[in-house]
């Protein structure tokens, strides 16, 4: 029952980690003449879970993220309702 | 010179495109004891972008997403200032 809520989880390459998809969309940019000073690619996982409360969705996300969608050696995450 | 602007490209799969990434995630997060009702997997393209003018590296982020970054025949996308 109850409500379902949006649940963005953001997870991007750490800053000292490399990131290939962001330097190749870069180079990219570049050749089709764009100028940008960095580029970094990231995932964003839209979950729709079926809770009342923001506060238990986003809980339940952060689990998820920590459990299955991130890899802590190379990337960071946040959570944020929708 | 001036300022460096950091602006999101958020690409979500279009409500009616096929998204295996998802469904991939949904069913490892089902196999993990986690239920959620839907899950929709996307990119984001974070761009530092040398302008003063939040409206104008907006505007040069929209152009960049249109020439390269998003496919309009699957998928969505939205540009919003960091």
């Amino acid at each position: 029952m109850g409500e379902t809520l949006k649940v963005a989880v953001k997870i991007m390459p750490r800053p000292e980690a490399l990131d290939p998809q962001g330097r190749a969309v870069h180079g990219a940019l570049k050749k089709l003449g764009f100028t940008v000073d960095d580029c970094r690619v990231g995932k964003i996982v839209i979950l729709e879970i079926n809770e009342d409360v923001a506060a238990s969705a986003i809980l339940k996300a952060q689990q998820m993220a920590e459990k299955l969608l991130y890899n802590p050696l190379i990337e960071t995450f946040e959570v944020y309702a929708l």
